[in-house]
C-alpha cells in the first residue's frame, strides 16, 4: 500500500535571499573574457544584454542577496514547493537508502524555471525594458519567461529550436496563451539566423544558435534585453531557493543527505539543489557528495574538455572557461531537450574541476524505464530531463543496497513530464535509441573551439 | 505588477471526513430504480459493480463519513491544494468584486479526479477486487483512476472514447505510464461494442457507449469491479474534499462568498466545491448564490429534461433521475471533454429542481477568451472544462461592477490545461466554432428516453 511522506513549508518560509556559492568557494570560477582582447570582461559590456542589477549579481561575491518582496509575492503562486520521501520506490528497490526529492513540478510551467524567469522578468521592468528576448530548446524556459513576462507587464520573444518548434506545437501554444510570441531558429529575423539557414535551409537548429539570434535582436533594440534561462551565476542563483528550501525541509525530516544529484543540461535545477547544501558542507567542513547526472548523448561533463568557449554558436557571446563540446556541437535526437547544451556553467564546470562533484552519464532508455517505475511507485511522472535524476538516485540507492548502508540520498525532481508524453509514447513502442557520441564526432565539434590570443 | 495572495493549509488539516449534502437536504433525491421492474433499486444488484463499502456510501445519509488514513495518505501527495485570490483579474476588469479560486490542478494528473479515484481503488483493494474498469473522455478520470490504481496495485483497463482515443495519444500515454491498458471504445472487446460497431465501423464513441463496455466488463468478471468518475452520489461525496478545505481557507482570507461557481459535465468538481458550502448555509439559514457553468454544446441542466434515464448508451445501468439530453446523446465535436456527459449526477439535478442552485451554458469561444485572460493575469492556463467556471466568474465579476458591490465570489479551478494545449492551438488560430445543439438534435435525442411501465 501506498504511503506519502511529505515535507512542507509555510508561506512565509520562502527563502529571503538567494545563496552565492562564490562566498564560499576555495578559489572563485575563472571570470568571463572579452573575445576581442583575451582579457577579462569589463562588465559594462554586457550592459546592452542585461540590466545592471543582474550584471551586479552576475559578478557577485556576498553570500547572501536578497529576494525582493515583487519576486517573492510572484513565487508565492506555488512556492515553497513540497519535499517527500520516495518510500514506495525504498520498498520496490529494497534499499536501506532513504531517497528524498525535491519536486520542482507544481509551477504553473510545470519546471524550476519561473524560479529565475520572474526574478530576470522583474529586474528588467524595473529598469524600463519593455521586452525580453530569449532562446528555448524544449520549451521548458521559453514557457516560463512568458509566463513571467506575463505577470510583470513585458513583451516576450523566443526563439525556439526548430526541430522542437516542429515536434512540440503546444510549447507553442502555452507561450502564445501567456501573450508571447515564438519563433523557429534559425529565423530569416536575424544576420545569424539568415547564416545557418544559408548553410541548410532545413536547418534543425541548436540551442547555442537560437542564443546567437535572441542576442543579436536584444543588442540592436535599446528597449529589448536578452534572458537566459541557464549556466550563468545569476541564473543559477535565482535557482538557489530550491536547495534552500530543501534544507530546512531535510532538517523536518530529521536527517540529512549523504548524496545530492541532479540532472545537468545547463546546470541551473543542479545548481538550485546543490549549491546551498555544498556551501554549508564547506563551511562546516562535512564531507557531501554530489551527483551530475547527463545525458550520454550530449556528455559535456564527462566527456566535453573544460576551456574557453563561446556560450552561442555564432561566437557573439563572452567566452566562458566550461566544460564543453564545442560551441558548434549539434547534439543527436534524443527526448530530454532541455539538456541538450554544448556546455555547462562555469559555476558548475568550476567545482567538477575543485573535485567537489562527480558526474555520470546515461543513456536514455535506462532513464525513461527509471521514469515509468518512478511513477508507478510514487505517482508522479518525470520530465525526461528529471528521469536522468530518478535513475542516478535509483544507482546510489542500489549501491546503499550493495553496501547495506542507510545512505540519505536526496535530488530534484525539476518537472513533470506532462507536456512530454510523445516520449513516453516512443518509449513504450520501443522507437528510442540510445546514442552516444562518436570519438570522431567529438574530436569534429571540438575543433569549433576559439583559440586564445 | 503581480501580486500573489494565497491561503495555504497545513497537511494536518487535510479532512478526516467527507461531507454527505444528503444530510441537510430538506428532501432526499428521488434513489434509483431498477429498470426491470421500475422500483427502488435493492443496492445487492450492484455488488457485481462495486465494493460493498461504495454501495453503502452511495446510499449514506449520515451527514459525516471518515476518510481511511490509506486514502488520506496519498492525498497528501498533493493535499492541501491551494485557495488563491486573483487580484490580477480583478484588477484587469476593473471589479468591486473578490474572486477567490481554488485550485486542483497541482494533482498528479492535473485535475480534482484523483480525490475519488484514490478512494474507489483503496475500498475496491480492501475488498480483495484485482482489477478496476472504468470509461474515460478526455482521459482525465482514465488516467486518474490509473494513478491510483498504480498506488494501490490494481490494475485498470479504461474504455476511451474513440475520437478522444485518436486526438489524444498522450493521455494514453499517461495511463499506459502508470500501468493502465487504454483501449478505444466502441471496441470488439465486448457485446455493447460490437453492437455499436456494426452500427457503424468508424464510430467516434461516446462516454455512454463506454461506460457500457466498462459495466459490461466488469459485470461478466469476478475479480473485477467497475469505476465511475462522476454522477455518483459516493463519487460526489469523496469530491467533498475541496469544498471543506476551501470552507477553511476563506475563514482564513477573513471572508466568506456570495457566489459560488464551478463547471458541470456530470457534476463531480462543482459537488466537490459547492456541497459543503451549500451545506452550511442550510444548516444556518443563509443565502448562497451557486452557478453551474455548463457547455452550449452539452446543456443538461439548462435545456435537457428532468426524467428518469440511463446512464449509459446501452441502457444497463439503473435508471436515474437526472436532468438529461438522452443516453444516445452525441454530442458535438467541442473542446471540453469533459463536460461530455448526456446527463447531470441526481444529487446535483435535485439541487435544481429545490431551486438551490442556478445554471448556465456558454460557448466554447467566450471561454478560451477566459482562460487565455486568466492565464495571464493569474499565470495558470486553466483546463479547457475550467474555462467555463472562469468565463461564469468573470460575469459575476462584471455583474457586481455594474451593481457597485463588493461580492465575494469563489470558482473552483478544477484542473491545469497542460494536456489540452491543442485547444488552445485552435482557439488562436480561429479553428474553434460556437455549435449549439438545435431544437430537433434535441428532441431526437430526447426520443431515446426510456419509458417506465
Amino acid at each position: 500500500m501506498s504511503e506519502t511522506t511529505k515535507f512542507l513549508l509555510a508561506e512565509r518560509e520562502i527563502p529571503e535571499s538567494w545563496y552565492n556559492l562564490a562566498a564560499d568557494l576555495p578559489s572563485p570560477p575563472p571570470p568571463p573574457l572579452d573575445p576581442a582582447t583575451g582579457r577579462p570582461l569589463d562588465p559594462a559590456t554586457l550592459a546592452p544584454l542585461f540590466p545592471h542589477a543582474l550584471i551586479a549579481q552576475e559578478m557577485a561575491s556576498e553570500r547572501w542577496i536578497p529576494i525582493p518582496e515583487e519576486v517573492r509575492s510572484v513565487y508565492r503562486l506555488w512556492r515553497p514547493t513540497p519535499l517527500l520521501r520516495a518510500r514506495n520506490l525504498e520498498q520496490r528497490l529494497g534499499t536501506p537508502a532513504h531517497i528524498y526529492y525535491k519536486y520542482e513540478g507544481v509551477s504553473p510551467t510545470g519546471s524550476h524555471k519561473p524560479n529565475t524567469a520572474v526574478a530576470q522578468a522583474f529586474y528588467n521592468r524595473a529598469e524600463g525594458v519593455r521586452r525580453l528576448v530569449t532562446e528555448t530548446g524544449a520549451g521548458q524556459w521559453g514557457s516560463s519567461l512568458a509566463f513571467a513576462g506575463a505577470m510583470f507587464g513585458l513583451e516576450v520573444q523566443v526563439f525556439m529550436v526548430r526541430v522542437s518548434y516542429q515536434q512540440k506545437p503546444y510549447r507553442k501554444a502555452l507561450m502564445e496563451t501567456y501573450g508571447a510570441r515564438c519563433l523557429p531558429s534559425p529565423s530569416p529575423e536575424t544576420a545569424a539566423g539568415r547564416r545557418f539557414l544559408a548553410e541548410d535551409p532545413d536547418h534543425p537548429g541548436s540551442l547555442g544558435i537560437a542564443i546567437s539570434e535572441a542576442v543579436e535582436v536584444a543588442a540592436q533594440n535599446p528597449d529589448a534585453k536578452y534572458a537566459l534561462g541557464s549556466v550563468l551565476n545569476h541564473v543559477l542563483l535565482h535557482q538557489t531557493v530550491i536547495g534552500l528550501e530543501a534544507m530546512r525541509q531535510m532538517e523536518m525530516a530529521g536527517e540529512w543527505p549523504d548524496v545530492l544529484v541532479g540532472c545537468t543540461g545547463g546546470g541551473s535545477n543542479f545548481a538550485g539543489l546543490v549549491f546551498p547544501f555544498l556551501g554549508r558542507s564547506l563551511r562546516e567542513g562535512r564531507r557531501l557528495r554530489v551527483v551530475a547526472a547527463e545525458p550520454a548523448a550530449c556528455p559535456s561533463l564527462t566527456r566535453g574538455v573544460y576551456a574557453w568557449d563561446f556560450g552561442d554558436s555564432a561566437g557573439t557571446t563572452p567566452l566562458m572557461k566550461m566544460h564543453t563540446l564545442g560551441s558548434g556541437f549539434v547534439p543527436p535526437g534524443f527526448h530530454a531537450g532541455g539538456l541538450r547544451y554544448h556546455g555547462m556553467a562555469p559555476m558548475v564546470s568550476h567545482l567538477r574541476e575543485l573535485g567537489l562533484i562527480e558526474a555520470v552519464a546515461l543513456g536514455q532508455r535506462e532513464c525513461f524505464e527509471a521514469g515509468v517505475l518512478f511513477a508507478r511507485s510514487e505517482g508522479i511522472v518525470p520530465a525526461p530531463e528529471a528521469t536522468h535524476a530518478v535513475r542516478a538516485a535509483i544507482r546510489e540507492a542500489e549501491a546503499a543496497r550493495e553496501a547495506r548502508e542507510p545512505r540519505v540520498i536526496l535530488f530534484n525532481l525539476c518537472g513533470h513530464g506532462h507536456f512530454d508524453m510523445q516520449a513516453y509514447a516512443d518509449f513504450f513502442a520501443g522507437r528510442l535509441e540510445d546514442r552516444e557520441l562518436t570519438a570522431e564526432e567529438l574530436a569534429r565539434s571540438l575543433a569549433s573551439l576559439p583559440r586564445l590570443r
